[in-house]
């Protein structure tokens, strides 16, 4: 089974109490395909400018994901520049340079449009609608937003997300979308618009998932050491979306209670958010393994469990 | 197994985005009295002014709660006002009138002093260290403390701390006390300061427990309606602290390894933390069943299996 990733290919300035880098690749959909190559077979559908490094397109390609979909276009790359507060749960943006994605317009090679899973990430709302458009009939598709695009873009978004099996928004962003403070009523309100399975990211201290057989909670895992959480969300959807792929899991499946996979995906995708917080950019993706992966999602089990 | 619960009992003024009283039962020692005692014989060593009502003294009586210790002395019981913030998640204080709290010196009455449990709301650390001196040779002590103790009594707190077994702290309290910001961090130093096991509460997100079999995390409750947050942690201890008396739990099991009762304590806690949130002040204890505990652990259960 595999997945088919629309979003940002980026470089990134990075700061934080552990250090700071001025030039790191990042962006969302690599973040994505980096946390759900672990699982299925990924592909990028992004943009990029003339001056991306030849060795980030070899670390991509390295780790099997798929880069047809990969535009090269003159200009410069997505660039993002930000600093984070001292217990790293804020982040105050210092550049933001769309440069080259200010004219993505994400078209689907051919062979992408009948693959069974797609995952959006944080791009305008009408361009998500297009690209989902563009797939014949997946088997899962949604995706994640941002504030800026539920105050803003709010009519434009409650379009798209009529056409998504599955949202991943952070708590601040479900309350936002939302007008509703109370968590479950949250969900209620959000699953009403659309996307069936929801999961509520509340970064260090876990994640919750709603869906038609009732809600999941993981605690967030305690991290010996923080480095930089620039992308955990992303990684965090690339591991739900991808544990997901490889099960095979659709919708449909809901009568047979896929509740327990469901669980699941919530676990590997803390647990690759949790990874992604342990070097800069995508540094950890260098060396992680598919045993490290397996490793800490029984730790979870073990430190959860009574 | 019974519990001896040293602390305030109170007056409080409750202002929350639910709604408002002027003047009704509070305190530490209230609070977890009225939880543990679902699990277990509880009594409460406690001062309170001639105000004190008859039919809040009746209402303890009738939780089987033993109140030989509670003394009445001339002039007015400590009373507390505070409004909370739109999320609930913060408070700020507006009126603290210490009244014949000023002067409580806690002494345990003859019988209480061969208990095997002991629990100590948040009161001046040296009066916490007076009364664990006062208990023969308690198979659990412990209890609570917070910010103005940690940063203006910081030598008293950390002579106390040598005595205990068990403490409850949050995490900005256990990252002010541990001047560690990273949460495992703060929980080994914390945890050579005396006690062994250690809970950091973290709000609406769950708790983490500490020992030396491990950690463990629970997600916390997703209510339906939050009314009134005053006293669920002081809840959370009594559940917490309740359920190991039930047990009969000692540090001395730690050899045959605890791990899994202490993880059902602080899901316990969690739960009793949960109730007390549902109304204002006390008033979800006057109709709280043990089935309604016992039914919401599974929920408990049942929302963090994977």
């Amino acid at each position: 089974m595999s997945l088919v990733i629309v979003g940002s290919v980026a470089y990134d300035g990075l700061q934080t109490p552990a250090g700071k880098v001025d030039r790191a690749l990042g962006g969302a959909a690599t973040y994505i395909a980096l946390s759900s190559s672990y699982f299925v077979p990924s592909s990028i559908v992004a943009v990029v400018g003339d001056d991306f490094d030849q060795q980030d397109y070899d670390f991509l390609a390295s780790r099997n994901i798929g880069l047809e979909g990969l535009q090269r276009v003159p200009g410069k790359t997505f660039f993002w520049a930000g600093v984070y507060s001292d217990d790293m749960n804020d982040r105050t943006t210092l550049t933001t340079e769309l440069n080259v994605f200010a004219d993505f317009d994400p078209q689907l090679p051919a062979s992408y449009r009948s693959q069974p899973y797609l995952v959006l990430g944080n791009i305008q709302p009408a361009l998500q609608r297009s690209v989902r458009a563009q797939m014949t009939a997946p088997r899962l598709a949604g995706g994640d937003t941002m504030n800026f695009w539920i105050n803003d873009f709010r009519d434009e978004l409650l379009d798209t997300l009529k056409g998504w099996d599955f949202l991943l928004i952070n708590d601040s962003e479900a309350r936002l979308l939302s007008g509703e403070s109370n968590l479950k009523r949250a969900a209620q309100t959000i699953r009403a618009l659309g996307p069936k399975i929801l999961v509520i990211k509340r970064g260090e201290y876990g994640a919750t998932l709603f869906h038609d057989g009732g809600f999941f909670s993981v605690p967030g895992y305690l991290l010996d050491s923080l480095k930089d959480p620039t992308g955990a969300g992303d990684c965090f959807a690339g591991g739900f979306i991808g544990y997901l792929a490889s099960q095979g899991v659709s919708l449909d499946d809901a009568a047979s209670a896929p509740a327990a996979e469901l669980a699941r995906a919530v676990v590997y995708g803390s647990v690759m958010g949790s990874f992604c917080c342990e070097a800069f950019s995508v540094d950890r993706f260098r060396t992680l393994t598919r045993d490290e992966i397996d490793a800490r999602f029984a730790e979870f089990q073990k430190f959860t469990a009574f």
